[in-house]
């Protein structure tokens, strides 16, 4: 075999610093919940005091979202050989409806551990798998329907809020929790999200909570409109290129910039191998597509498919701990002709595989046809559903077409299915889309799929930037964001070009969490202005270091600073290298807002006052009476 | 004083070769006017054919919007000393309404050219500058309201039309005009574009032509919601960095790019002379903030502004061609106060600039007291306003406040003012503006300003990430394009963190073209789906080298694809990196549609007749009642 292996495990106990170093100005918090084991990690900025003449006032803490897992706090010990410590096992264990397997169940998992070719390759401290006791359900779904608030969906409620209870109460942020209302287009955005909350959004279908059994390492997240905006990044060694070294590597990195899901998309050797490595360091949800795998199985030839095959591989993943499926079961026989008019046919991956075996055979795809039977599996590990958009337009000719549309009415009878049988379900979406027609897409996968969450690639909103597809799916990202979809599938510069390098994954999850952020702003996510607000504080009063702290990206922010002022004394100097030291608003408009303290117009304080907007009514009335020219 | 001018002058003839090369695969084209001398220039992208198994199928040119000017014609000889050569000079004599003056007539233009020290800097072969006779007014709109249609409305003409008439009617053009149908809030976009429409427009004000005769250099374009969404690229010197060799080759990059308009911000030493070098070698308008000269005037002490300095700064860079000014004549007194309580103050340097004047002097604003006077320069030279936004929002905590609607409320007053001296008007936008209460600064734009051309700033939708703004504010660009906006101004990344370097201006550019395209997209602009198209087919028929022409940025995408798969074969190749050749979705759609074709469900040809449709349906009925489950 190949080098990588030993390469990998002579690296593996040390990731790059890259990764793993802690953000300058931010510290790991974890808020602690009902009980001592539910520690629900946060990131904190914290940020240095404002310089004023009545003395340095205090800027206090901002708490932020984080999904960086242990990687980024000091006081963890990571060892990528024995993989992250569980968090939910515990938990797993106390509802006591799992039994453990002597090993795995899927004839190809077993293949795999007693080839002795691969010993080199293996994950040394394989877990047992787990599985649903005979008779039992083990989905999020089916807890919440039965009115069992679980304690990953408290851990959800705390992670959701980010303290925005306490923050409120606390005089000292007043001056960031200034919130524009926002528009949410039917969702349902609570002033405080509680456990019950999270519990009664799983039980409806609207959010899901992927969480394989299998993957006790995993911090809880959820997916669901009524929620903060969650982004997927991409991984995936492909025939070309790549090896299971970078792909860790890769996770751990995505993460860092804050991918809230992992999906692994390998189609190369030892992919069973590599998956496991990067579940048992994975403090993210992992998806996958099973139908590349199964492929792979057959040597490449689409018509080899089988039902067997397919369900074979289910369950190998779902063993290892795999979180969501993307199952292209809505790939129907009967809408495949309907691409034949396309632009650019069919464009998905998965959806071309189940094409050309449905035309192959002439015979329903094999994964409609046995899709109860895929539900069984699920809820016996409680692996989600990312129902495939087989269909989705690979080019704005084809956007909104009766194939993509098709496709969409049969994943919503899918999802009455799934939820039969109480499995959790989300919804796959375009592809490339031109602004004008975003909107039909979210009403309806709303309308059809029963307010199941929405996961969409994109949309790319032109065709013509190849090189900045991140930018061109940015663009749609934030508006079918705004519009209600749950989750935004990541694009990078490379798209339609090449594979991704770490700088590319590192640009597309910056704007991802860009388009997600906008969107939870223009949503009216409660406490979702806070961080502009403070950087926008910092931005006034120049504190330099702050707003590098505040940004998404703060090392690329100092870089770019650096690039034209690199001196220390310009950190906190009261101007930038844009107007330079004699010529800035933001000082001119600060000199005008102590001449206007001065005379009476009041100052920033006093004007937050009702008593300040009288006078500034009033002087208005006084100064058009002076100076108007009319 | 500094070596830099001798270091352009050594330079000055040769532009570097990045700038000027042509693209690959495209050809300088010029499509003749009702007159010999109206010669509009447009890029061909020439393409491959397309390899089928009924033989090559050629694949026609298609015809891009084209600011780039002569540099990019390989017949123009180009010689930065002399610049570039006249294209509206005998139009201008033609209307026999100017006159040429000896020499500049304000008082600094004549300092300047009287100062012996400024001998090496100076541009070699200075123009008389031109002048309208006394009592007459010269503007494109006041030709516009007398129903003379100029020869720059159809250049203009041509120029937005892009041949379509012509690709109509041309059957191999057949598979690309395919376009979905716009949204288009209240725009006007006729199938054809007329030089009467032009006229109308222009006369009306909802579109202006900026065209100072003393640019006789320009390439005419015009700026309206009606017409294809423009962008405008900034370059400028500032205390801290930049000379102007810099500028000038800034200038020249900024146009390869896709840059409409170029505002020159310089604030630093010798900008008369900068400035003289941009006009005489640019073949787009350039756009000034006259305010920022005015102030260094007075050593950048903002009361020591008065309207005399002004005046003389207007007619200074009226007399070397400046096409539109940027002018705060809406922050007015009774504005400021409002701003104390704001986030972030005032953050347009022009603004604060005038804020700061008003307060020190407690009186009106000199811009809005002299705003009749200003419209008498204006129209002697055929320069428009970019009515100034110096109250934008600085932060999302600060958009759309009452600061920011009051100053709008009085641009539009102004607006009705200038347009009474036949005066051509575009107003300035915000700034930083969450996505849900960016359409109400369109509507109330083109309310209160009676629909003149707005030009705005991003806006940004959220203040969280420095490093990308470009990202952050390409995203609320598209959708204020969207909805009316007729100029989107550029942001780098480097926006507030440092200057832009030439990656940077390619890069905010580029993000531009992308938002500006999305929009005339979303709009359903005639057309602008051409390009689209034209690339989805190259995408689905693995033409690689098409793919890289046909892209906003052809280098980029090439360079990216090199990165993965540099060997020569693979632009030929019939997969890509991303799957690897027994893996590709695009190759298994290809072969669906074969299968398709064999097996009488129609090629794509046959499926775009209504036959083809019938079967289609004929086939879904079947397949459902054949295989489906239920």
């Amino acid at each position: 075999m190949s080098a990588i292996p030993q390469d990998f495990l002579d690296r593996a106990a040390e990731l790059s610093s890259d990764s793993t170093k802690p953000l300058d100005g931010s510290k790991k918090i974890y808020v602690q919940g009902s009980r001592a084991d539910i520690q629900v990690p946060m990131r904190e900025i914290h940020l240095e005091d404002t310089a004023s003449s009545f003395g340095a006032e205090p800027n206090p803490p901002i708490p932020v979202y984080d999904t960086s897992g242990p990687y980024t706090d000091p006081n963890v010990k990571i060892d990528l050989l024995k993989g992250l410590a569980d968090v939910r096992g515990k938990w797993i264990d106390e509802r006591d409806d799992t039994q453990y397997l002597d090993g795995p169940s899927s004839d190809f998992g077993q293949q795999r551990q007693s080839d002795p070719s691969l010993a080199h390759l293996r994950f040394e401290y394989l877990h047992k798998p787990r599985v649903a006791k005979t008779g039992k359900n083990v989905s999020q779904m089916h807890y919440a329907k039965q009115g069992i608030i679980t304690p990953e969906m408290e851990y959800i409620a705390i992670r959701e809020s980010m303290k925005l209870q306490e923050l409120r109460k606390d005089p000292e942020y007043k001056k960031v929790l200034m919130q524009h209302p926002g528009q949410s287009f039917g969702a349902h955005l609570p002033e405080d999200i509680t456990p019950e909350f999270v519990r009664e959004e799983v039980a409806s279908g609207r959010a899901i909570i992927p969480a394989n059994i299998n993957h006790p390492e995993l911090e809880p997240m959820i997916i669901g409109r009524n929620f903060l905006v969650k982004i997927n990044g991409n991984l995936g060694n492909s025939a070309v290129t790549s090896s299971i070294t970078e792909e860790v590597e890769k996770m751990v990195w995505g993460i860092r910039w804050g991918s809230d899901t992992i999906m692994d998309l390998s189609t190369g050797k030892n992919i069973h191998e590599t998956r496991e490595w990067i579940l048992r360091n994975s403090p993210v949800p992992i998806g996958t597509v099973p139908i590349y795998q199964a492929l792979e199985k057959v040597g490449g030839v689409a018509e080899d498919l089988t039902w067997e095959i397919f369900k074979d591989t289910l369950i190998e993943q779902a063993e290892q701990g795999v979180d969501y499926f993307t199952i292209h079961a809505g790939v129907r026989l009967k809408y495949v002709p309907m691409t034949a008019k396309r632009m650019t046919g069919i464009v998905s991956r998965g959806g071309s595989i189940m094409a050309k075996w449905c035309l192959a055979h002439h015979e329903e795809s094999f994964l409609y046809t046995h899709f109860e039977e895929i539900c069984e599996i699920m809820k016996a590990y409680d692996v989600s559903f990312s129902l495939g958009d087989g269909l989705r337009p690979g080019s704005l000719a084809d956007a909104n077409d009766e194939a993509q549309f098709g496709e969409l009415e049969t994943l919503g009878e899918l999802t009455k299915i799934a939820w039969e049988h109480d499995v959790q379900v989300m919804i796959e979406g375009p592809g490339h889309v031109p602004m004008q027609m975003i909107k039909e897409n979210m009403d309806k996968e709303l309308e059809e799929c029963y307010e199941a969450p929405f996961y969409t690639l994109g949309p790319l909103t032109t065709d013509i930037a190849p090189g900045y597809d991140h930018i061109t799916s940015g663009i749609g990202a934030a508006q079918i964001g705004w519009y209600g979809c749950a989750m935004l599938c990541y694009v990078t510069p490379k798209e339609h070009l090449g594979l991704p390098n770490k700088e590319d994954v590192r640009v597309g999850i910056i704007t991802y969490k860009i388009s997600a952020h906008a969107a939870d702003l223009a949503k009216g996510h409660p406490g979702a202005q806070i961080r502009d607000n403070a950087m926008s504080k910092a931005r006034f009063e120049f504190r330099w270091q702050d707003q590098f702290r505040l940004a998404l990206d703060p090392e690329r922010a100092r870089e770019y600073h650096d690039e034209t002022m690199p001196k220390d004394a310009h950190k906190v100097a009261h101007f930038c290298s844009m107007c330079g030291p004699k010529f800035c608003s933001m000082k001119i408009s600060q000199d005008v807002r102590e001449y206007a303290a001065e005379n009476g117009f009041g100052t920033i304080d006093i004007a937050l006052d009702e008593g300040m907007k009288e006078k500034s009514e009033q002087f208005k009335k006084q100064g058009s009476e002076i100076y108007s020219k009319a």
